[in-house]
C-alpha cells in the first residue's frame, strides 16, 4: 500500500467539507471546533511497539478524546500526523492502523479533517489534534478548585498500570490489558452538574490532582481508604499513582456532591494550600501513604 | 532544563487565553481561527539533524505558515508536538529552539496555543498545527483552476534545493543555505485578486502544479523557458523539481492576470485534461523537458 493508497483509505474516515477530501494544503475548522487538545504517542515510551495497529490507532484517537472530556468538550473532528517507518508499517499493519482509526471515530463521534503522513527512520510517532464541542457547555479548567471542595475520582484506579504490567509480561487478554490498550474516555460524563475542576488521570491520580490543585492555588487531602483500587488485592500504592488510567478526577462544589453518578467515588477535599506543604495530602493508610510518598515523581508536587 | 521549565519558557510565546496557559488538558479554539494545517518535519527525512535549533523551529512555523498562505490564510495561532532525545537537546537547545519559535512568532504574527511535548528514543520529529485567519477573504482551494486561465508562480524556483546542497556540502552562509533553512512564506500576498487555485511549492513547482490539476479536474501546459530559477546558470531540472522552495504556485482568471506582482511570473496556461496524457505537460526547452521527464517522481502524474 502505498502513501498515496494509505491517505485514499483514510479519507473514508472524513466528512469531505470541511475536510476538502485531505486534498488542500489546509482544512476550514468546523463550526463546532471550540476546544482543541494535542498528544503525541512515541515508540517506547507511550507504547512498547508490538501492538496491533487497530489498538495504536484506537488508543492515540481515545487519549485525545479523554483530554476534551476533561474539558467538558465532546469530540468532532481529528487532525493526524503519523511518522510510521515504511517497511515495518507495511500493507497489512496500515489496514489494520485504518481499522483501528474508524473504531474509534464510531466510538467517539469523530470525523477526521486532515494530517501529515511521513517515514520515519526509526520509530513510530503517533500525534492526533481532536476538537471539541463544548454544546453550550461551560469548559472544565483545572483553575477552578475551591478549598472546602470534594475530590472525586470517575471510578476504580490502576487499570492502566495493571494492564501495562500485564502486556509487559506477555499476557494481552486481560480486562486491565484491554484497559490499557483501549481506554474509555468517559464522555457519558459530560456536563455532570458541579464540576468546578477536571483533569483526565494519564499521569497518575496523585500526579493530576496535582495539577489542579497548582492551578488553582490550592491542595487537597486525599483519604486513601476511600480511593476504589482495580485490583483491591494488588499493590495499592502503584494503582494510585499508576499513568495510563483516562479516569476523570475532579472538583464538586459541596452542594451538588448528591448527585454523583454511582461509579464515582469522592475520595477527598479541597484545602488552602500552605507553605511547604505538598499539593496532595495523603491520609486513611498510613502504611500506603509511605509507599506513595516513596515513590519517585512524588516528591515534586 | 527540565521539561518543565522548557514548558514555562513555551508559555512565553502564548497569549495566556485562550491557551489558558497550557495549564489544561486542552485549549479554546480562537474565534478567528478558520483554518488550520498540520505538517511534521523528521530528522533525517526532512532535515539532517545538526542545524541550529533556532532554525528548526523558524523552519517548523514557516513550512506551515507557507500552507496557510496557499489557503489564504493570515497565521493567528499554533500548536507544537515536540518530540525530542533527551541527552541531545539539552538546555542550550532547547533555549535555542525556544528563540527560533519566538523569532517565527514575531515574523508571522503567531500565539502559541499548547501541544505536547515528549521524549524520543530515536531522532527529533517535530510537528505543528497552525490556525489561520481568512480575514473575510474566500479560501484559495486546489480544485479551482479551470482551462484558459494561467499558471503563475512567487518568484524564482530552486532555492530549495540549492539550499539544501550546499548545507550537505557544509556550506551554511549562503542566500540558498538561508533560504532552505528558513523559508519565507509569501503572506504578503494574502488576497491576491484573480487567484483561482494555489499551493506551496513543498514537493517541487512540477508535483504541486500536478496536485493543483489532479484536484481541478484539468491539465496545464508549462513553458520553461517562463520559469525563473535561483540559479539561471544552474541545473534546471533540478531547480524545477526540486522541494522545499516555499514559493506559491497559483492559477489566475485571464482578466486579473495584468495584475500578477511584480516579482511573479506567468509560466503557462491551464488546459483540458486528456486520457493518457501527463496532468503537467513541459513546452520551451526540449532538453530540460527530457530531464524533467526522466527523474523519479514525475512519471506519476
Amino acid at each position: 500500500m502505498s502513501e498515496f493508497d494509505f491517505i485514499c483509505d483514510l479519507r473514508l474516515l472524513t466528512d469531505l467539507d470541511p475536510a476538502l477530501g485531505l486534498a488542500d494544503d489546509a482544512a476550514l475548522v468546523p463550526a463546532q471546533a471550540e476546544v482543541v487538545c494535542t498528544d503525541t504517542l512515541v515508540e517506547g515510551l507511550h507504547f512498547i511497539g508490538d501492538e496491533p495497529a487497530a489498538d495504536l490507532a484506537f488508543k492515540l484517537l481515545a487519549v485525545n478524546a479523554s483530554d476534551l472530556a476533561a474539558m467538558n468538550a465532546r469530540p468532532t473532528h481529528a487532525l493526524l500526523n503519523l511518522s510510521l517507518p515504511g517497511t515495518r508499517c507495511d500493507a497489512a499493519w496500515r489496514a489494520g492502523f485504518i481499522d483501528g482509526l474508524g473504531e474509534a471515530c464510531a466510538a467517539f463521534g469523530l470525523q477526521l479533517l486532515g494530517g501529515d503522513t511521513t517515514g520515519s527512520p526509526a520509530g513510530l510517532v503517533l500525534s492526533a489534534t481532536l476538537f471539541g464541542d463544548l454544546e453550550g457547555r461551560a469548559p472544565w479548567r483545572r483553575a477552578g478548585a475551591e478549598a472546602g471542595q470534594r475530590v472525586c475520582v470517575s471510578g476504580p484506579v490502576g487499570a492502566g498500570a495493571l494492564g501495562l504490567a500485564d502486556v509487559q509480561a506477555g499476557v494481552t487478554d486481560t480486562a486491565f490489558a484491554a484497559h490499557y490498550r483501549r481506554p474509555t474516555p468517559r464522555l457519558d460524563l459530560l456536563g455532570l452538574p458541579g464540576v468546578t475542576a477536571c483533569a483526565d488521570i494519564s499521569d497518575g491520580l496523585i500526579a493530576d490532582l496535582a495539577h489542579i490543585c497548582r492551578a488553582s492555588g490550592v491542595a487537597a487531602e486525599v483519604d486513601l481508604s476511600a480511593v476504589p483500587l482495580a485490583n483491591p488485592a494488588g499493590d495499592a500504592a502503584a494503582q494510585i499513582t499508576g499513568g495510563d488510567d483516562y479516569r476523570l478526577v475532579f472538583t464538586m462544589a459541596e452542594g451538588t456532591a448528591a448527585a454523583l453518578p454511582a461509579d464515582c467515588s469522592a475520595i477527598g477535599r479541597i484545602i488552602p494550600a500552605a507553605q511547604g506543604q505538598p499539593l496532595v495530602r495523603l491520609s486513611g493508610e498510613p502504611a500506603i501513604a509511605a509507599q506513595i510518598e516513596a515513590r519517585a515523581g512524588y516528591t515534586h508536587f
